[in-house]
């Protein structure tokens, strides 16, 4: 071929430069930080990551307590009964859950006492209700009679038909956690258990990094709402509920704001209003090489006429900081298929993190799993091993060799059952119609052209 | 031991029988019925059930479009196209996504067209920009420039270094959906990818099973919320926290009402109350053989006597139908450890689904793991296969052999990393700060009364 042929000549400039999926990932995780911790409510902080060591103030339980529906009885007077020679006690009251004790238990007596309720001064063990005849005489209970309904329960007499240890059934102070333990450290994720454990410390709020807001956004003339009618050459927006979507599956609370049409201007005042809600901005579309690219001819950084023009309100932002990173978003090409035209940066006034994404269907979707999902997580300030989903290894059931272009990581979709996985709907990017059937990205490596059938292949579970 | 010896002669009456884990699920889940469908807006029908096929109205893409960026051809203008020798053609105008194409290309001819867009009449192929010198003059292009900044871009001559087949770069209508395809079938789980496929054929709405509304209340004299003082005998309410955080997690949108008092009076009023807004009413305390449990009292059938007494209000739903299981909640004890008493029943005049779990932390946890997240997840409508936690085999990781009571199944609170599984806590059920440690339940099987250090257990995976 001639040296004027144009494919493989191209000089190595920056915009040039082919980016690694690695080098765009570390660039933007290296760039992006957790957000500021706040007070949250409990179960407002579902999810969250806790970012303070918490202690336990008081032990738990506070009190020595039954574990038990029975009577609290001194250990001697139990001792040796049996069902043929049963304790006889007088019963001196109920102690209830909630209720600070107001009774004493003596010799020979005991007191009807529920799970929970604190262990009344004099008694040793609780006997539970079963071993007993429940105060009724007729041999052995399988329950008490509800309060309201036999009051009589709670004097005369019960006869109990089995002894007990000093301690049994009781649950003693602290035997949960001791005052100054700590409940849980930094760091922790608060599920359901964590939670528990924080609301019986005490605490109604948690202090936790946010759930950050994602504001979504696709780009086109093209697209039209689902629900409204298509004239020639539209089609309908999908992308601003897919990333949406994906956005709240990786645990943020996400903003879609839908499709905007291919005019700059508009773009930018679209963003300007949205920014004061977003923690990061996710665009597709509107990022390659046409002459109609919005995204990148709104977002990339201002030039200096552009600013003199008086339109220097987005500017400010972008330009009081000493921060380079803050200049506007950088466009690039990475060595993957699908998902080739990337963009990130920093815009407005809080250097709120972009990331533009291409405008395919299926490239918009890989490029969120590879890349927003782990700045999602890692604004959520969850540890590095959490940031991405899990990944495995399956052989590749296909009917042909799949071809994969050098140089370039390819994300095929697929659909992983057991240890195999099987190609759906082949490497174009528009086919979401096969999208919808995936369930794990097939990761072919930039020096793989070629797979067989059975071969080992990494796999990207999605969800 | 003496026939009055009462631990092992209890006659086997209904209040008596031990129900297995099995029985008591299998009761609840053939008692429960999915919800009824409704159309929903695509976002708020993520993470749904489907219950209509969708077939594909209008084939997709709709209409032959352009895969790239790039000038649209026809073959014979450019076969033999090289760097040395390129094909010169005139451009005849800009074809931009969402435009319907205004021009034809004729021999000779290009029209420099974007992704997405459609192929003008008389095009056959694309060629990218990269293949040509983007109208310059100047060698291979690497983009085009802004419409808007350099509108010439659309007139002109291209410089076409390079051939294209028939249909290159160009995406042909319905390639990837063809209308009356299914799009997706009944029973599909609407995921981000499964809402960008239905927004894709333009529905903005699914007729799906909404996420069940659960109402969490707790009852329980000695509850405070946290963040409130104790006094004697008081502790924390942490049960309605941790079993709301749970429903929220198993797919439920979830009410918490918080804790109430063990008075019965107070907690039937709170439950009619609150049935209006619940397709599942779960509860904590109050069910075990106390003489002060509440739940037990308020929420068994009532007796003939109290529907005379003149709150018929409650009793007609539970009374005007046919159907046995609408009679109020049935009190059992359950063969497993953490968890005996259980409740389950059909309330109110829609016979809201009813599931009392025990008060202890660690028991109400494992409660709502084993019978209400499947119940959650029934009302979803998802498959059987869905309803559960996965469950995997690890080995038991422990400094002793640990002892389990016999015919009862033992859901131990485990931490489980890799294939190893260490017990975290104990076997008490009020240890809610291990059951914040741990991530998996060691099961052991009934029959199972001890386990060495190393044996093989079934883990069931939290989260």
């Amino acid at each position: 071929m001639s040296t004027t042929a144009p494919r493989s000549t191209a000089s190595p400039s920056q915009e040039d430069r082919l980016w690694t999926v690695e080098e765009h990932l570390e660039d933007i995780l290296s760039t992006v930080r957790p957000l500021e911790p706040i007070e949250l409510q409990l179960l407002d902080a579902q999810g969250c990551v806790l970012v303070e060591d918490v202690t336990v103030p008081v032990s738990l339980p506070p009190f020595d307590n039954s574990s038990m529906d029975g009577y609290a009885v001194r250990v001697a007077d139990v001792t040796g009964a049996s069902g043929e020679f049963p304790a006889v006690l007088e019963v001196v009251g109920d102690v209830a859950a909630g209720q600070a004790p107001g009774l004493k238990v003596g010799p020979g007596q005991a007191a009807r006492i529920m799970t929970g309720a604190p262990l009344p001064p004099g008694a040793e063990a609780v006997v539970p209700v079963e071993w007993t005849d429940g105060g009724l005489g007729g041999g052995p209970a399988t329950g008490m009679k509800a309060r309201s309904k036999a009051p009589e329960g709670a004097s005369g007499q019960v006869r109990v038909y089995q002894g007990a240890e000093a301690g049994a059934h009781v649950r003693r102070a602290g035997s949960d956690m001791k005052a100054g333990d700590r409940a849980l450290a930094a760091g922790t994720v608060l599920g359901p258990a964590q939670l528990a454990l924080l609301a019986s410390v005490g605490r109604a709020t948690a202090k936790v990094r946010p759930r950050p807001r994602v504001v979504v956004l696709s780009t086109g003339s093209e697209l039209v709402p689902p629900g409204e009618p298509l004239k020639p050459g539209q089609i309908h927006d999908s992308n601003s509920f897919a990333l949406t979507a994906a956005a709240r599956e990786a645990g943020a609370i996400a903003y879609r704001v839908g499709a905007v049409a291919d005019d700059a201007e508009t773009l930018r005042t679209s963003v300007d209003d949205q920014l004061v809600r977003a923690d990061l901005l996710v665009t597709s579309g509107g990022v390659s090489v046409g002459a109609y690219d919005v995204v990148k001819e709104a977002l990339t950084a201002p030039e200096p006429a552009r600013l003199e023009a008086g339109d220097g309100e987005e500017g400010d932002g972008e330009h009081g900081g000493a921060e380079p990173a803050a200049a506007g978003v950088d466009f690039r090409r990475v060595a993957m298929q699908p998902g080739k035209p990337q963009g990130f940066g920093l815009i407005g006034p809080d250097h709120t993190p972009v990331l533009t994404l291409p405008g395919n269907p299926v490239s918009s979707f890989v490029s969120f799993e590879i890349f927003v999902r782990p700045v999602i997580r890692a604004l959520m300030g969850l540890p590095e091993d959490q940031l991405h989903r899990p990944r495995a290894r399956a052989a590749l059931d296909a009917g042909k060799a799949l071809s994969s272009p050098r140089g370039r990581r390819q994300f095929l979709r697929g659909r992983l059952d057991g240890d195999r996985v099987t190609p759906v709907g082949g490497a174009s990017s528009h086919l979401v119609g096969a999208l919808a059937q995936a369930n794990a990205l097939i990761v072919v490596p930039e020096d793989v052209t070629s797979l067989e059938p059975g071969d080992d292949v990494e796999v990207v579970l999605l969800g």
